[in-house]
């Protein structure tokens, strides 16, 4: 998806220029698996053009493999964003209807070579919402990692301008039957599959809250992981940042990080890459979710959607080292 | 007025560009009532030049009526912005003198054109200040006003640099008795009228002295309402914002939100346009003043001096959601 | 030096361009001195290229001497800089191998004619850790200034990219006995000469230990004065920030500062410059140490490494106007 | 139409912004209208989100009046424009498939509202080309401007990537029965009628050939005027441009400019604005040619789709001075 | 005088920032005399404020003398600047009224201290039609130049909107006793003097017609030489551009350079600075000329009014070597 | 090399920013190389900095293989430029010395992983010229590449910044023994080997000089093609672009181009890219050449040292069109 953002906290309509980068959830995670050494494939659909070349330049340059997405369709999809601050928040417009991704078909990607010697596969809840045909692909590739013995997660990621509840609810059901580890941020759980959380606007967070959200889901569809994101928004400006990891009936909680927001869009697409990497590497839980927050508290200092840091900085924040003092 | 700010943090003497916008008080009022879904002209004076005529295709774009602009004079007011961050505040040069507006003559405006089918006139305190000319065009204006049934409004707006408190205190005496709706910020009532009110640099503000301003103020000049902005203002970066309404012998106080400050500049002129709109579709004194210090707030987070903000997200922080959260 | 940062907070892989000034320690504090109205000159050696011509440039156009400056060398040397936020620090890369000031000779420079009417000779510890010979030619300005009456300061600034903290206590050791009055930030004192100082990433300061660190680098060096840097980072982007001040046995110590950082590279020469300035009109300890605080509070608004505020500023700061209202 | 342009000279996979401005055939004739002092109407279909409004809101600020623009649909049309130099022409890729305008509907526009007072319609074949209901619009609004006596011009504006040769005669002849003044540039008439005309390629112009395909064109279509201009592309960089009026059977030749190229997208449209305007302030026919083409030569140093110019200009251009001396 | 310019090629009003920097006739020959290693003062007015400062801090950066300027007065003089192209001219609007310049007495600049060492002064026609002060400063600098043995140059510089034709050439023509050396550019003798010199509109240009020109002015004032450039504007991108020098009743012509026009702002400025280098060095007329020409029509490529190259890059070019390939 | 570029036409010292980009002459034939669909691998030696990772991101995702670069050493080479106009040169200030890559050591590339599957092997004069170390690795490159069967082709590109002209004429002279194909730009022929060609500040072009020169080339060499670009600089924005093949003992001249020139830096390069790719598919010499000047013609309109065009471009112009008409 092609992002296009007002500079600075420019409105829309004031911008001379927008800034022009690529994003998007499943992409974002790949960019983060790669910064921390491993391989990593984004497979999508993209238009013959220049929009749908850049794309992939820009992930390629990243060290992303671009080698099974599929070059066709009429568009790339678009959205547009303005940063927020304080109590204005960040605005999105999406502009992505009839996208390359939105119209595929069933058989286009050929998901056997696609996970040929890959462990993971990830995706995200907002591939299915694009169209019937994207859902239906979204169910083809997850069939295929399954029988390639590949690992799946999925972060919810409702987007309330994309589907209905009730659609996503019925989607995202049947797709769960797939799914090993589940991502999910504050509000998801609920919106998709009706399962009471925490008190979000509130700013307070309980534990126990979110422990029974993760155990009713993994009731409901027997998935190994849980993972949930706990976001304090205090202002568009000043966020709490922690999360918990539900495994093997126990919950583990991360440290919070008190955040100043550069740019949040992508955060909890790297908190997922940084937990895939942790599982990847045979982390133990709670050093799994330290890492995954730590690496999201990074991104939330990163301009564009993807997560643009070193393991070692990671790895640096996890240890403890936020005092933000010079490197040098 | 042209205003033309440096980008960024940077200072004066270091800026290779400056950013090229316009404003002053009475603009900003006017685009704030327009962006509510109210019409509303701004009457100045600017000059037949390409600045002059940038000034009037900004208002006009964001669909302010300038139909009644008197186009003549030698130049355009600038003032020059530094942005201030912290300990360190923003800086404001003035290069007004000889603007047009300042050389307006009595009769140059067609009072009762302008004010045909209104229902209100707002002017700030700065008008007056510029020169004799522009004061006896303020009188004339609001007599215009009060014949056609318009209610009028001011916001004291002292600018030390325009006059001294003796003239100020003389002149606005004067004007007062025009005035149904009296906005001052904090410090403007002790400048202007020597009514002595809250100790401001302290950061800490005490009701009861703010009712005491306004009671004194309703006192001397009859007002209706008397509208108090108080800002505390722990940095350049970080204030608290709130504000009081009186009307009919009662003090009604907003909200206070906790401001990270991107651009204070027409803070005060996104409050009046807030409580102009409230008092004009009949809000009560309560909703009144939520509404204007809402508008207020998010003014804060928008470059430069227009608040470039919807009635519906104006609303939406009225009631309550200043989270933060990306609106998508 | 050339610094080259990303805008924003840009990393460096996605920056389209480069902002490009020049800055470095004592170069920071010459501009410091001529900000408050003293002459200054800024000694070193650069090339005879553009790169060479445009530091001169900027350093003349802001008022510092640079008659004394010897041109010769192959290169400038450069430094990277990516601005941090929130947890993730400021990252500077260094590339200033075998630029012309690492491969200055003794006798290059006319230190009698550089020193003739100077009071004060300023130097930091960066210089003679670039190469053997530029620790030569510091010695060799030390001799010449005290051979001609002047106060010698130093910053101890120990960079590990550098040099070892062994060879470090060595060169600096010797360089001590030169010097009346020493400035160091938190971790110099005993990186470079192993005497231990408060815990500084745990964020508490604990007046005591820097007392104790102060009386024992006198005890050892014999300085007259020594003052220390105290900040406290919560994170890159906020800053606890206060120093104190030693002299004649007794510890005086300034206001904290609470700071929302823009841009922290120079803060210890700002530091440097306010109590150069200070010393130099004769403020009484106090007083100087407010001022010095009160300068580099400053400084961490300012983009770049020069501290680009007037008198004027530092005084209204130091006496208490931290409030950040506009200045109009 | 949204205008997303790569800064300089870039490709767009290297640009890291675009210039967001706004355009389009019909919108850019009326810019031109009200530059030169009349008033104009651009009716179209934008959506209502902030696009749309930007759309809106830049028009208005031109004085272009918007009142009669439907707010509906899902999408502003787009197109990425990449401009070129010397050798390499400047490319765009449009991406306007489902915007707002290409899914209007007859009935959605009240032309007798639109037409009242007005004296001029004016159109371009691009708006017939986007889906078969706008072509029925176009063709609605042809009758009601007819039926309320009118003038109305077209420009063909033959673009290949939105419809064949075959569907372009079809709907175009059909439409041509409304046209009393058909622009063409030169290969428009070859394309949609199959008429004929000028060798472009070659750079050389035969003045008989033109003459010939307006004739046909006129006895084809029986229009009032007709009106080709003359582009000799020497290179992305460097025109020649004039053209041609034939109107009661005799052709009206303008002088020729010899253009240093800065944006060339909307010539076309700037030369049928100052034709426009030349008729109907009654112009004579060589006057009126002379106007047009200076109008659209100085379009071709003006960024944006929109011809900046004012009447002052154009005509001093027309009159002959070229010369390019400051104006001062 | 502040130069604050669209940047490209835009209007004024469709630029969201301005490009800040400083310039003017005299400042700008001060600039090449120091570029080519002389030394020069600019002496002049400028406001106690940030942009007077600014401009300060720009010139004492290029290594110009600014010991001599008096800070005085309200506001610096600004002018905007839109950079044209091909057959649209560049566009200066001037807003100098009130200016610091403007508004100096006699009196205030110790001539005699700022002449002290130095062999010439220069000055041009802008400054007396400033106002009656500004021209009596003016007198007074010509009389303490002539009292201590300068040489004195000035160049016409007639400005239509600063002074009529009969004003300039009253005040002009008294102000010529004191003058040696006397540029004109091309229309400059014939507004101020009435003398009847080259067709300019035309683009031909005969010799014979500027050596009558002037012969016409040695004559009339007794000038020791007159330069005289002799631009042919084929449009505002392409220029021809040279001149002619007249000593001792002899003409010496330049080469003449085709010009890619970059920025022309401050060309005749760089003649000028380049002509009086040339002088001061002891240069034969026809070197002289040659050297002045070059640096000129380098000049023309440099953005800003300054002249930015060096000796080395002007001998360069006069000899020969136009050819325009990379140094490296 | 990263290549640090001041915007626009700005020199050093007054540019606020530089737009930084990679390249270099191996690199830039790779890119050209991918760019019409052919695989091919930069190698090189870059430090292990954020430096020599942006450069490594930038080719790769241009789709350029960067699996064989050495990551180690010190230090990316930089090259500053300033991009001339007209009269003025562009200028490139070299600051390479102690680059990565001039430090590399024999043995720390695997050239035969290298070539492995590889048909041709580029290098240009500027690599041996860096260091001997630099010009023994190039041998050893060599003679892997003829083990292994490739292609060996050489752009002379004499730079006189890195060595003398008797030192490149023996290091290169020893080279020549494995190169089948020789490109040279104009001088380099006489400067590296003595061999006299075309009189090139002239800007006339004798053909026959031309053949002279590539007839000895061949005959002292033995080269199996030798290609000559033929530049006619008229100035730093104007060239004529047209080349030679010399092959089996004919000449084959392509046509010649007028450009107008953006950017030339790279335009060796991309002739040379053109070159190889035409003589990979076959292309018969007058096609091959025609081909070459083609593609190097676009480079001079591309931004950067990449030539960032498509194979279908360089065909188009190739095949005639060079008219710049818009492409839509």
């Amino acid at each position: 998806m092609m992002r296009l953002a007002t500079p600075g906290f420019l409105r829309f309509a004031q911008a001379p220029v927008l800034e022009k980068t690529f994003g998007g959830g499943e992409a974002n995670v790949a960019v983060s698996l790669v910064n921390y050494g491993l391989s990593a494939d984004f497979v999508t659909r993209l238009p013959k053009n220049d929009m749908g070349q850049a794309a992939i330049n820009e992930l390629r340059g990243l060290g992303v493999g671009t080698g099974h997405i599929v070059r066709a369709g009429d568009r790339i999809g678009i959205y547009f964003l303005e940063t927020g601050a304080s109590q204005r928040a960040s605005k999105v417009t999406y502009d992505r209807a009839h996208s390359a991704i939105s119209e595929i078909q069933p058989g286009e990607v050929d998901w056997a070579a696609a996970f040929k010697g890959a462990r993971w596969f990830h995706w995200t809840g907002i591939t299915p919402a694009l169209s019937d045909n994207a859902a239906a692909v979204v169910e083809e590739a997850c069939k295929a990692a399954k029988a390639q013995g590949l690992t799946v997660s999925t972060d919810l990621n409702f987007r309330k301008k994309l589907w209905s509840k009730e659609k996503a609810g019925k989607v995202m059901g049947n797709l769960m039957q797939y799914v090993d580890v589940c991502i999910a941020n504050e509000e998801d759980a609920e919106s998709v599959f009706g399962i009471h959380g925490a008190e979000v606007t509130s700013g307070k967070i309980e534990h126990a809250q979110y422990e029974s959200v993760a155990r009713q889901l993994t009731e409901r569809f027997g998935f190994k992981q849980v993972a949930i994101t706990l976001r304090e928004s205090y202002s568009a400006s000043h966020n709490g940042w922690s999360a918990m990891l539900w495994t093997d009936g126990k919950a583990y909680f991360s440290r919070k990080y008190d955040l100043n927001v550069i740019d949040r869009v992508g955060g909890g697409d790297s908190f997922g890459g940084g937990l895939i990497y942790a599982s990847l590497r045979g982390d133990e839980p709670q050093k799994a979710i330290n890492f995954a927050v730590a690496a999201s508290a990074l991104k939330h200092t990163i301009c564009g959607d993807y997560n643009r840091v070193t393991l070692e900085e990671v790895e640096a924040l996890a240890k403890g080292d936020g005092s933000g003092r010079v490197q040098r």
